[in-house]
Formats: C-alpha cells, sequence, structure tokens
C-alpha cells in the first residue's frame, strides 16, 4: 500500500513549497492575495487536492461530521488513537499563501520523509484538513474544530449567515447535493456538529504553521532558530461598538445641528490604540459598517469591531475597562458601550510536550533547545487543546512577520527546516512506548 | 380628453399626500427608510404609478432617450415649448417619502388645480420624472438629467457599474427586454444619451422640493413661510481620499511595527471636520471602503470620500486647501492627497424668474414675497439650469430639517401650501406672453 507519492522526489524528500505550488493558482485574486473561504468552489478544489495527495499515499481519507478531512497511515478505530498533524487550507480576505496550507503540506512531506527513514509507527498517522479556520464566510473563526469538538452547538453554527444571506445549512445542503468531489461525499447538514468518533481517533495534535510575527526573525545572531514551539495561546476577544447618529443630508445640515457617528468612530479608534498602549495589548479596530456609506449621507449608524488580545487576560481585561470607562462619545461621560461577541481563554499547550518537542527539535549549530513562544493568534490547535486533546504547536521563521497578507512568507530553506521538525516530532511521537 | 384623475376630490382639489399615500409602501424598508433605486422593481413600480396618473389626466406620456418620463398636457412639438415642473421618484438608502416624490405628486396636483379653476393655458404643461437623480445605485447623482443634456457622455454613464457589478447598460437592456410597464416601452441602452427634442420640448423648468435644511421652519414670528424660492445651489464636489496600510494579523503585530490606515482615516475624520468648521463650509466624511475589514486584519487600505459645499466656491477651495496643507497622515508634513471624483460649479438661478416667483407666491397674511433662498442640495434643476433652461425652484418647509433619512418630513397643511404656491406660479407662466 505504498503508492509513489505525488510531490516525492526520487530520492524519498519532499518540499512542503513544490506541495503547494501545485495549489498557488487556487482562489488567487489578481491583488495578489488569497481568497480560499469555506465551502466555495476555491475550497472544494482544495479539498480535492488533499483527497488527492492522501490517495496518491494509500491513506484513508475520512470527512468528519463537521467538514474537516481526515487522511489516515494506519487504522485508528483498530489501533487506537494517533498522533495526528495538520492545519487548514483557507485564507482570509487577500491571506498569504503559507497561513494554514503549509502546516498541510507539511505534514504531507513528514509523512514522505518517515517512510523514506523506514520508520515503523507504533500507532496510526492523522493528517488534517480543518474547515473554515479563519471564519472568513460566517464570521466565526475555527468553525470546523469547534464544531467537531461541540465547543458551540451545531444548530447555532448551521444558523450563521455569510456575506450573500445563506445559512451554513444552505450551504452545506448545496455541496452535499452538488458532490464536492471529496471521495467521501455525502456530506450535508443533516448530521453536521459534535463528532466524537473523529475525536476519539487523536491521541496528540500537533499543528505546524507559519509564524505569524517576528519573534524568531529577531532572534540576535548565534540565538538564530528557523523552528520554535508554541507554549500558548494568548486569550483574545471580540467586541462590538454601535455609534448611534442622525441621518440627514451633508448638503444642507448645518455642522452645529449634525449627530455624526463618523466623529465618535473617530474618537474610538484613537482611544483604542491607546488603550492598547496604555495596558500594554494588541487592540485594533479594523471593520467597520456605515449605515447607509453613502457620500452625501450623515450616517444614521457606524458599527465598529475591536479585536484585543494579550499574554493575561487581566491586560486583556484593562483594556476593556479602559475603553469603558475613560471615553465619553456623547460627552456624557460614559465610555462605550461593547458589545462582547466572543472570549477565548488563554490556551496553554501541554508544557511536557512543549518541553519534550523543544528538545527533539532543537536549534542548529547548539545544543539549545527549540525556543517556546506564545502567540496572539487564534489556531484549531487551541480548540482542540480546551477539548482535552494534548496539543503543541510549531512555528516556521517569517522574514517579514506579516501575515494575512500576500507579503506572508517563509523561506524555501525554513520550509525544509520545518518539514525536518515536523518529521523527528513524529517519529518521536509515533515511536515511544506511549503516544503521552 | 378630461378622464376624472385619480386622487382628485369631487369639488377637483388635489391632496398631495393622498397622492403620495398611493405609493406609501413601494421599496419601504422594515427600518421605515425607502429603498427605491434606479432601475429596480421598485422604481418600475413607481414609473408604472407615474404613468397611470398621467393617463388617468388624458396627459401623453413621452420617455426620453435618457430614461426620463414626461407627461404632456398640449402638444410641444405643435404648440412650442411648454412650462415643465416635476421633480423625481428614486430614493436614497434609507431615505424619506418627500425627497423627489414630493414635486411629483405636487404637480399632479396643481395640474388638477389648474383644470379646475378653468385656467386655459396658452403654452404646454409638462410633468416629469427624472430617472435615478440620487445616484444611489451608478453613484452620480442627478443620472438622467446628466443624460438627457449631454452634461456627461453617455458611454461613460452606461458604463458605470452597480453594487452587483451590472453597468448601466446591461441593466437598461434587461429592463428593455422585460418591458418596464411603462406605457411607452421599447426603451433601452441602444439609443441612450442625449435627447435635443426632449430638450427643446422645455421652455422653463420650475421643481418643487422639500427643504433639506431648516431655514424656512427657524424663520421668527411673523415672517413665518410654509415656501420659499430656490435662487442658486451652492458649488459642491467630491473627493477621495486613499489611505494605504500594511495588511498584517490583529493578534499578532506588535503596535510599533503597525501600519494601520484606520488611524490615518481617524485623524481625517476631524481634520475634515476642522477644516469646514475654519472655512465656514459643510465639509462631510460619510462613506468608507475598508480592505480587508476583518475584525483580526490590520486593513491594507482605507478608501474614504469627502463631500464639500458652501455658498460661494472659493470657501469649498478653502477646505480643500486646509486639507492638503496643513495634515501629515504620515508624518512627513505632507498634507492628504485628494483625487477629485466631480465638481458642480454654483447653479445661480435666474434671478428675474426668482423675484417673479417669490412675489406670485408671496408670504400668507403679508404683502411681502415669499423668501429666496439658497440650498446645498444638488437637484436635476441645477443641472437643466447650466444646460441654459431657465429654471426655478420652490422649496416646501420641512419641520424637522432633517432629509435623506425616515424623519425627513412636510406637514399636510404645508403640502397643500406647496400646491397653491406652485399652481399660482404655473397659472403665471402659462398664460403671460412670454413664458418668461
Amino acid at each position: 500500500m505504498t503508492a509513489t507519492p505525488a510531490g516525492t522526489t526520487p530520492a524519498g524528500t519532499t518540499s512542503a513549497g513544490r506541495l503547494l505550488a501545485a495549489i498557488a493558482d487556487v482562489g488567487r485574486a489578481p491583488s495578489g492575495g488569497y481568497e480560499r473561504f469555506a465551502w466555495t468552489t476555491h475550497d472544494l478544489a482544495l479539498r480535492e487536492w488533499f483527497a488527492a495527495e492522501a490517495d496518491a499515499r494509500g491513506l484513508t481519507v475520512v470527512t468528519d461530521r463537521a467538514g474537516n478531512q481526515w487522511a489516515w497511515w494506519g487504522d485508528p478505530d483498530a489501533d487506537g488513537p494517533g498522533v495526528v498533524t495538520g492545519s487548514h487550507l483557507d485564507s482570509v480576505p487577500g491571506g498569504g499563501a503559507f497561513d494554514g496550507p503549509l502546516g498541510v503540506a507539511s505534514a504531507f512531506a513528514a509523512l514522505d520523509a518517515l517512510r523514506a527513514a523506514g520508520v515503523r509507527p507504533a500507532r496510526p498517522l492523522g493528517i488534517v484538513n480543518f474547515s473554515d479556520e479563519e471564519g472568513a464566510r460566517f464570521g466565526l473563526a475555527c468553525l470546523g474544530s469547534r464544531a467537531v469538538t461541540g465547543t458551540v452547538p451545531a444548530d447555532r453554527l448551521l444558523a450563521l449567515r455569510d456575506g450573500a444571506g445563506d445559512s451554513l445549512a444552505d450551504v452545506l445542503d448545496r455541496v452535499g447535493r452538488a458532490g464536492s468531489g471529496d471521495p467521501t461525499a455525502g456530506f450535508g447538514p443533516a448530521h453536521y456538529g459534535r463528532d466524537e468518533e473523529a475525536l476519539a481517533r487523536v491521541g496528540v495534535f500537533v499543528e505546524l504553521h507559519v509564524e505569524q510575527g517576528r519573534y524568531l526573525a529577531d532572534l540576535p545572531p548565534g540565538e538564530e532558530a528557523p523552528v520554535a514551539v508554541g507554549a500558548a495561546i494568548w486569550p483574545h476577544g471580540r467586541w462590538r461598538v454601535d455609534l448611534v447618529g442622525e441621518a440627514n443630508h451633508a448638503g444642507t445640515t448645518p455642522l452645529a445641528h449634525r449627530h455624526d457617528p463618523m466623529l465618535d468612530l473617530s474618537r474610538l479608534v484613537t482611544d483604542v490604540r491607546s488603550a492598547a498602549e496604555h495596558a500594554g495589548a494588541l487592540a485594533t479596530l479594523a471593520k467597520v459598517q456605515v449605515e447607509p456609506n453613502g457620500v452625501n449621507a450623515i450616517p444614521s449608524r457606524v458599527r465598529a469591531w475591536i479585536d484585543a488580545r494579550a499574554d493575561q487576560e487581566s491586560t486583556v481585561r484593562s483594556v476593556l475597562t479602559h475603553l469603558s470607562s475613560s471615553s465619553a462619545p456623547d460627552g456624557s461621560g460614559a465610555g462605550w458601550e461593547l458589545v462582547q461577541e466572543s472570549w477565548t481563554p488563554a490556551t496553554v499547550f501541554d508544557p511536557v510536550l512543549a518541553a519534550r518537542l523543544a528538545d527533539v527539535v532543537g536549534r542548529p549549530g547548539s545544543d539549545l533547545p527549540a525556543p517556546v513562544i506564545g502567540t496572539g493568534a487564534g489556531h484549531d490547535a487551541g480548540i482542540l487543546a480546551a477539548a482535552g486533546v494534548p496539543t503543541a504547536m510549531l512555528f516556521v521563521r517569517n522574514p517579514t512577520g506579516i501575515s494575512h497578507s500576500p507579503a506572508e512568507l517563509a523561506e524555501e530553506a525554513d520550509c525544509d527546516a520545518g518539514v525536518r521538525a515536523l518529521t523527528a516530532v513524529l517519529a518521536d511521537l509515533l515511536t515511544v512506548g506511549e503516544s503521552r
């Protein structure tokens, strides 16, 4: 059952970059950024690619009740929970090539390397493609991992609507009827949701991801490392602020008679920044909806969303306290009214597992372990960890530090180092007496 | 050829309010505001209503090459240019019931009153419904009047696209094929544009409109007036500012490494307001586009539009000078880069005609003429005046002063006063030896 893997050189080494090249044109916008949103034609093409790569390696592909794809080497139902690696294939609007796909491509490349090295696994190895990690279509990040773990009830997820007004249920129904090209087709909304069988197959989960920051890129000479181990995901949340104005004609309403919520937005933007600086947190106002958004119409309402994160929950809370106490959109002395839309507590990955991975990965040219770092970005690994799965992450150096943008980057040599690190970690986890 | 006019009482007086009631449900959104955009189902229903009201009065309906509807009492091709009144039936997003439709309904009511009074016109009377005055669908205000006068070339107008990506040419083609319910159907993009025959029929144009401000509502006791005469439309223009940032992940990018154009937007909003205050002008930033507009994505670009108006062109220019010289979005000392999207010079209506109308309309309970006022709002009357048509406007008191909003209002008694004023003006213009 060892087919010649696609994208594998005769020597048995596979470049993650070569695997990514096969999907480089899928969902690429003229701007150079990717538009790979869940269950679109582009996403279905990426799911087909995943299934084809798995098939070429003789893996068994299963789609769970939440629409995530799992490719298995070995049988976790017969031989017990396996070691799982992978990530996601969808993107934010205008996203880069690495956030998500690097983890999936590196998983296939690491499997090839394990086989080429003759590693004989003591347990099954799974490769996963989580559905809709970015939440770009239905507004909720990590949708597939939240669904499979039951973190959010299925009926709430199925009722989420995309920008065109279609619910997730509508979309899954159409995908199911059309057949997705997925060899496990027949998927649809009827049985959507938590999947205990799929979860029970996961003994440990390791997600490789491009770093979304400059920690590794900024390490001083002598301490350089192409790969870090993830220690934690920062606590983070989203809040909405509704700024109410009075619609009126921009060409006839005297300045003194206006109730223009755009002026409140202007103050809110600077207040968010200064609250973040004051607290030592990250806080961002990056999404707005203006009603009616006409050049000559004073808005009746501006809605703004705030994203806030920090390494400590208390630091995030101090941003919110600052906003809801010290500012006054209407001169009343009252603060901004924040409506919480989501809150994700800190995820601390298994520290023993992280330390073991840091030793296995190491740092080139030294006896030091790999750096162990936290991150402000949410990941499916965080959802699985919160659901009780022993979980770890690997981060690959990003010279620009930029993510969610076409400028997102991982050098070819660092991608190779990532595959080597993942291969070593998987070899370790697949062959010890306990997967831990 | 005198049918019983719809909406006419046995006594021969017609209430503009009763006419408006017949279309009160067309395009009304759950919010209470109207969504009547050019060539949509709602707009076609309003065009049918216009044609039916004209038909009930035995008028001849003609659709010109720009899609404007004209209902004629008498034959301007045989008897020479006529006196034309009317306005438009489309709305801004979330608009009110009066901006546009009051002028059309008052025109039908005034025609009924002229007939009831036995006025024998020396020349034809026309009632017009200009297409797409608000520019809500294709982004250019006064589209129908600009097209019929040739102010903007037809090919440029036909290439304008709506929010769904359809060009005006696409839309008109579909309307033409489907048949619009318009008795003069067969309209389409092939002959779209300037229509010299339609223009040659207009000897003088009087547009009645709800006031979009509080001039009349704020008149002191003893000087009250329900109707004013328009003297001028202020010079006004639209400018775009592109604020370029660097897309990045909101959860991982340190504040100091960000190039966040939302901070520039915040400064621009307050700079626009202070430039307006400084110059004594109206300036508004009411439309923005954020790319990608994701909660966790630092924007790669924010695009903002500025609307600026004042009674004098030099005052508008001083707003622009202030913005392009005194501010520094990037700390470089350079000002905001403004891209002009439109510029409409001041329209000064025929002063002799305006004075005559002010005398004819008068002020209740006094010998004073009606007030003569300028306005910051653009109108089809301004486009016709700029094209050389003798033009005047009447404004009906608006107790809220609010327009482009469901709060836009004209009291029933003031609507009746508007119809009486328009009737007097039309009787004067229709019966003098010269139409001006």
